[in-house]
């Protein structure tokens, strides 16, 4: 197996003959688009995914971690550049699997591979590190910025929080789920769900907008910064799944468990901030993008995050999110 | 030491002020020129670099393995999108060492860091990965393809080969070289040249041009495979340093040591083709950009790469250029 005849054989196939990728035939490609939103994210095996998750999931992970960084900003989708860095001795089987991952990621959302790199580490025992550079088009009324909030928005989140970091519990085998609670939380962490329609839906209209990747509570804090702004999210308000409620209710504590379902990370659910002028605009574009969402708290003057109680009380945070240079 | 902190305070001077990049206070950036050039790279420790090169020279590598890319096509850089992952418990120093680096290179070719990721690996074993995405213009002449050359082309090659490869060595101690010669050739692995003055005098001037990464036989085959011809080099007339020279001079087999200077790799050369008429155009651009420029071949019908002798008898290669998947 050569370099080459991978490139040509297993990846040139998913530039799905886009002229600009050159049929992976040249070093560089040829973006014609006016205007592109790029953004650049890695995963490392061990780190981001488990050395065990199958690689056509890892390989739709990959793309979609990014697509959730063009979701948030109201984006749409074209295509990406792609980074391999294999363990020695990594069969064409297993590239062949990573690719076919690829292929159904680049079908369901209609973008193809430009280009990129793949190379191979000097041992077996180094980790799969994967980069993707994704790029898209902004939306016709400029990107959701993650630093606009005014004082007195609405903060919203999609979907359910915390379920990816227990679905990693599960595959770990940290707690005992039942059968059905733990195939949904693995998903999500194997397999998240980029909100591109309803990101779309949300350009104009949110003020401020970030895709949950840290966790809740760190990503919140990363809108209230760059805003200038504090945010205070209801505890009670964070949207759970039943797995995830079935882990809270097993808890001793319900105010950490609640507190550490806000610090997991991996979500990839969108979090963003609107005027209360516009709740009811937030609930068309939610129910247009068939996404469910819940206020959960506001933005205020002054700074930080405060989780708190029904009491407006602050709960005590274990962890502001995850923060890979923390030791 | 936080994530947050090393990307605000070390990474995010880096984008010079460049608006798209919004400082790296959001998970995208925002490209508006039309028609972009696009390439990515990777390197990783003790695959592309040595794990106690300087990481300042490591930086400038990985940027200017990208501008060589761009260099071959006649582009103008503009900036790029930067993934690292570190080994565990990396320090601060180091990463400021290496974004010193970036900000030299930054400076030298004007461009500007984007966006992008920084992570950690699991294990302090786990080799420094790092990618980059570097995008720019193409020429007004159009991007100088791989495949364009015509049978009867003239097969040329910037300032001498062999160089970084004889560098490596030199610089894991396996052949003694003079201090001068040593030095000059380290320089050759660990701080490429990327061409990019020369190369945007060659567009619309060669037919077919690459940067030679993988080796120069190696890069002849994609140019010949590419235009659907053969390409033929004279062994005699490849450049040759004078350290290369010194090395040729101790071996036994002066073929076989011409035949692995023409296979070693990492030159970051310009390999391409112009058609004989135009034999004084590209030593008016050699001169004008001050670059050293041999003819070394030429292009006929056919396919395969020859490395032939004076009286053109072919010359076994030992191998054909470096291939990451090769075993």
């Amino acid at each position: 197996m050569g370099e080459f005849d991978i490139i040509r054989e297993v990846f040139a196939p998913l530039t799905a003959a886009t002229p600009g990728a050159f049929n992976l035939c040249d070093d560089v490609a040829l973006l014609e688009q006016q205007n592109l939103v790029v953004t650049k994210d890695l995963m490392v095996a061990g780190v981001h995914f488990l050395p065990k998750d199958p690689l056509d999931l890892v390989a739709r992970k990959l793309i979609r971690v990014n697509l959730s960084d063009l979701a948030a900003k109201g984006a749409k989708p074209l295509g990406y550049f792609l980074g391999c860095v294999w363990p020695a001795h990594t069969g064409r089987d297993a590239i062949e699997m990573f690719a076919r991952g690829l292929r159904e990621d680049n079908e369901a959302y209609r973008i193809a591979l430009y280009g990129g790199d793949t190379t191979v580490h000097g041992s077996k025992n180094a980790p799969l590190t994967l980069s993707a550079t994704l790029f898209g088009t902004p939306p016709k009324q400029g990107l959701t910025p993650r630093g606009g909030a005014e004082p007195g928005d609405d903060l919203y989140v999609s979907g359910t929080i915390g379920d990816a970091g227990l679905g990693l519990a599960a595959l770990k085998k940290e707690f005992k789920f039942t059968t059905v609670d733990k195939a949904s939380l693995a998903t999500r962490y194997q397999l998240p769900e980029p909100r591109l329609t309803f990101g779309a839906a949300l350009a104009g209209l949110a003020t401020a907008a970030i895709d949950v990747s840290d966790g809740l509570l760190a990503d919140a804090g990363h809108i209230a910064r760059a805003s200038g702004l504090a945010a205070t999210i209801e505890a009670v308000a964070i949207p759970r799944s039943p797995g995830a409620g079935a882990w809270i209710a097993a808890q001793q504590n319900r105010w950490r468990a609640l507190s550490a379902i806000a610090s997991f990370g991996d979500d990839y659910e969108i979090l963003f901030a609107a005027p209360p002028a516009m709740r009811r605009s937030v609930t068309v574009a939610a129910k247009a993008s068939r996404t469910e969402v819940t206020r959960i708290g506001s933005l205020t003057r002054g700074d930080g995050v405060r989780l708190v109680d029904e009491n407006g009380a602050e709960i005590a945070a274990p962890s502001k999110g995850f923060d890979h240079f923390a030791e």
